[in-house]
């Protein structure tokens, strides 16, 4: 089973006060570039792999998606979504990505922001949702970018000349990787960005988009501290089609 | 025209001395990775672009190739290469990867082993390939991974507890890095490799596999020197289909 994280009461607590948390998808700044990459929703089927206080879930019911299934492991997050969510469409369901099982053929689009890091067995998974998705499905998906999570110390290094630079060491050296974030001990899954791709490819999928993150001219214009994510990219967007 | 480095006295010498240049495929310990994304070679129409010193020109001719054609822009690899080739298969012309022109459909692999890091032009050359390749064939090349070229100030940085770790950073700014390596002034063009595989994907590619090279335990025990590309990848190969 997953480490159930989002339900450690420090955590849950800093995780809450989070801009995305907050304010939901207009707080992550990587939305408009995961926007794009979704199809269109109308009458669509969605499972929302770890969502959280369910505001992608309640947005893609908005767009006209016929049912959405949010599955997480918190049973904070859960109850919260469910509070905050009136549309008949949207039904939440408690998960483990871990030992996900899904009706075959039955979604349209499999969605995922920032948890499938935190899933150990990521072969088990991909296979799980190929499966899951009905013929000319899309699984769009982000997680922490490996160059974020590689290093045994990551964190920024200050140069002698004052510059800044990311560490990256044990790249190639996949397997879990803890941190203190929000909360202390917290466990991640490492893996290449050339593991999770073949991990796609080998399922049956074709990769449609591929994009490490960084800000837009206006993002960073609007938000100065967003700088950074032009030094290392924090997060990766992918795109696959069944 | 892209930068002709390679015929730069000291950069060809110093190039002359890498064991990849003096012992050839065997010397280069990302070779048994590439093998293995190579179709079957007997009857095919390859087309190698940057071929240098012919090494892989001449073993894929002996694997049965029907027609290898070797691309290069240095007249000082071109004129070795053909010094060092009886094999009628093998032809060798030269030619700017910036400005390359190919015959439509005449190809079954398009190879390139660390020379598209130096086109500044990567979808233009894409695009070409593309369409020089039949149907089925494939795109299979090798290049400096972004991981490794993007920072300011690439090299090992070193703790204070004498770990040793790698800088990234201007990951997302794409463009020109001018480096010394053998010679001063070396212009390599930084992409970030979801730009690499959106131009791949964009252009009418499938992507095959993404693989971040990093030695096998056996090369590590053989080569103890190797343990570096553990900890960040140098260069990324990848496979394409048509």
């Amino acid at each position: 089973m997953a480490q159930n994280i989002y339900d450690t009461p420090a955590f849950f607590a800093g995780y809450s006060r989070l801009n995305r948390s907050v304010r939901g998808l207009a707080g992550a700044p990587e939305w408009p570039a995961i926007r794009a990459m979704l199809p269109d929703l109308r009458g669509r089927r969605v499972a929302d792999l770890g969502c959280g206080f369910g505001w992608f879930a309640r947005w893609a019911a908005a767009e006209g998606a016929a049912q959405v299934l949010g599955l997480d492991l918190s049973e904070n997050m859960l109850a919260r979504a469910r509070a905050d969510t009136a549309d008949p469409a949207v039904a939440y369901v408690r998960a483990d990505l871990e030992a996900l099982e899904l009706p075959e053929g039955r979604f349209d689009l499999a969605y995922s922001s920032l948890a499938l890091h935190y899933v150990e067995d990521f072969g088990r998974l991909v296979r799980t949702v190929f499966r899951a998705l009905a013929p000319g499905g899309r699984f769009v998906f982000t997680i922490e970018h490996p160059i974020y999570m590689a290093s045994t110390r990551p964190g920024w290094l200050v140069r002698e000349d004052g510059g800044r630079t990311w560490p990256v060491d044990q790249y190639a050296v996949e397997g879990a990787r803890t941190t203190d974030w929000l909360a202390p001990g917290v466990v991640k899954h490492h893996r290449t960005l050339g593991t999770t791709l073949n991990t796609l490819i080998g399922a049956g999928f074709a990769i449609r988009h591929v994009e490490e993150w960084h800000p837009s001219p206006q993002q960073l214009a609007e938000e100065p501290a967003l700088a950074e994510e032009m030094e290392r990219p924090m997060m990766v967007l992918v795109a696959a089609g069944r």
